[in-house]
C-alpha cells in the first residue's frame, strides 16, 4: 500500500484549527464556515475526536474511560489516531476528492501538544503514528490560535478566583500542575509553528471579530482559487 | 518518558501464543495452564483483542464496526494496538512485576501478519507501531503453531467441501481470496520466526496431545526456574 497522500494533489482544500483549550477555535471556526458559505462555498466540519460513527463511539470511550480514570497515555494516543485514520478514510480523503473545503477542528497538532508535550509522551512518538496510521497526511494550512502565554495564564487564574469567590469552591481549576501543563502545551504549539512555517499560520490575541478578519485574510491570500469559486457559483 | 521495558530485567515470564485461525492456539494454551497449575503456579491468562474493562470495550466497537463494514485498516490496526496498550498497562506489567506467569492469545505478531501482511498494510507500519505504542515490549517466548501450509489449505478445503454437502450452502469459506489470504498470514508467521530465532518457537503439525507435550518441553526448556518454583511452592 503507497498510496500518495499530497493534498496538494487534490483539488480539495484541507485546512484545520489548532491551538490551547480557550482560545477560541470553536467560535472562529463557525465564523470562517459563515463567510465561506455567505460566498457561495459550503464547507465540511469535523471535530476530533468524533465526527464519524465509529469516532463518536471511539469519543466515548474515551471519555467513559477519563472518567473512570483508568486509560493509560498511550491507549489514549492510539484511540486518538484511531478516531483519526477513520476520518481521513471516511469523510477527509472523499471530500477532498470532491473538490470541497475541509475544516477540521483539531488534528495531529493537538496530539503533539497535548498527548506528546503535555503528558510527555515525546513529538516523535506521535510523529511517527501520523506516518503509520495517517499516511502524513497533513493540511494544506493550519490556522493556530496562539494567545500569549501570560496573558492567557492571567485571564485563567482571574477565572479561577472568581470561579472560587462565586462558587465557594477550593477546586483550582488552574493550580500549579494545570500552569505547567499549560505551557508545555503551548511551547509545543509554538515549536510547530517554528519548525513548519509553510503550512502553520499563527494568530495571536484580539477580540472574537479582530480575530476572525485575520483568519479570512490568511484562508483568502492562500487559496484565492476560493474567491473564484465562489463567484462562479 | 523514558521506561525500560526489557522483561529480562523483570521477575515475571511473558509467553505469547501465535499462529493462524484454525491452529489450535486457544487449546493449547488451556493446556499449558492446566499442566502449570498442577505444578502449582498459577498463570495469568489474556487474549488479544480484550481482557481489559476498556479492551472489551475495544473489541465490541472493531466487531460492530466490521459487521458494518466500514472500518478502514488503519482504524483497525491503530484499536488493535490501543486494546494492546490497555492490556500491557493493566494486566501485563503489574504480573511480570510480581512474578507471575503471563501467558497471552496473540499479541503484535497477529498484527504483523494479519494486518501488515494479510491486509497488506506493511510489517514496517506494524513495528513502527508496537515502537511506539508498546515501548517494543516484546515475549520472551513466543510459541508459534505453525502448521504445514499445503496440509492445513487441504483440511479448509475438506471443511468447506464438507459444510457445503451438509449444509447445502453455496458460501464458500475457504475460496481463492481466502486461500490467498492465509498464505500470506501463514509466509509472515515464518518470516517472524526466521527473523527472531531467540524469541520465537515454532511447533508443526502433529495431533493436540503431542503438541502440548512439545509447547511443554519448551517452555521448560526455556524457564527451567518455573520447574523449581514450582516445586518450592
Amino acid at each position: 500500500m503507497n498510496i500518495t497522500r499530497d493534498t496538494t494533489e487534490r483539488p480539495g482544500v484541507f485546512i484545520t484549527f489548532e491551538g490551547p483549550d480557550g482560545s477560541g477555535k470553536t467560535t472562529q471556526i463557525a465564523l470562517l464556515a459563515d463567510s465561506l458559505r455567505s460566498a457561495g462555498v459550503a464547507p465540511v466540519l469535523l471535530r476530533q475526536p468524533g465526527s464519524t460513527g465509529l469516532g463518536e463511539r471511539i469519543r466515548a470511550t474515551l471519555l467513559n474511560s477519563r472518567a473512570e480514570g483508568n486509560i493509560a497515555a498511550l491507549t489514549e494516543l492510539a484511540l486518538m489516531f484511531a478516531d483519526r485514520a477513520q476520518s481521513i478514510h471516511e469523510i477527509i480523503l472523499p471530500a477532498l476528492a470532491d473538490g470541497r473545503v475541509v475544516l477540521c477542528d483539531r488534528y495531529t497538532d493537538s496530539s503533539e501538544a497535548y498527548q506528546g508535550a503535555g503528558r510527555g509522551l515525546g513529538a516523535e512518538r506521535v510523529l511517527a503514528l501520523h506516518q503509520a496510521l495517517c499516511d502524513g497526511l497533513q493540511p494544506q494550512l493550519t490556522i493556530l490560535l496562539l494567545p500569549d502565554v501570560e496573558a492567557a495564564l492571567q485571564r485563567a487564574r482571574a477565572r479561577n478566583q472568581h470561579d472560587r469567590e462565586t462558587h465557594g469552591t477550593d477546586e483550582s481549576r488552574f493550580e500549579a500542575e494545570g500552569e505547567a501543563f499549560y505551557r508545555r502545551v503551548h511551547s509545543a504549539y509554538a515549536a510547530i509553528a517554528q519548525r513548519e512555517p509553510a503550512r502553520v499560520q499563527t494568530i495571536g490575541d484580539g477580540d472574537i471579530e479582530t480575530i476572525a478578519a485575520r483568519v479570512r485574510a490568511v484562508v483568502l491570500e492562500r487559496f484565492p482559487a476560493l474567491i473564484e469559486r465562489a463567484a462562479s457559483v
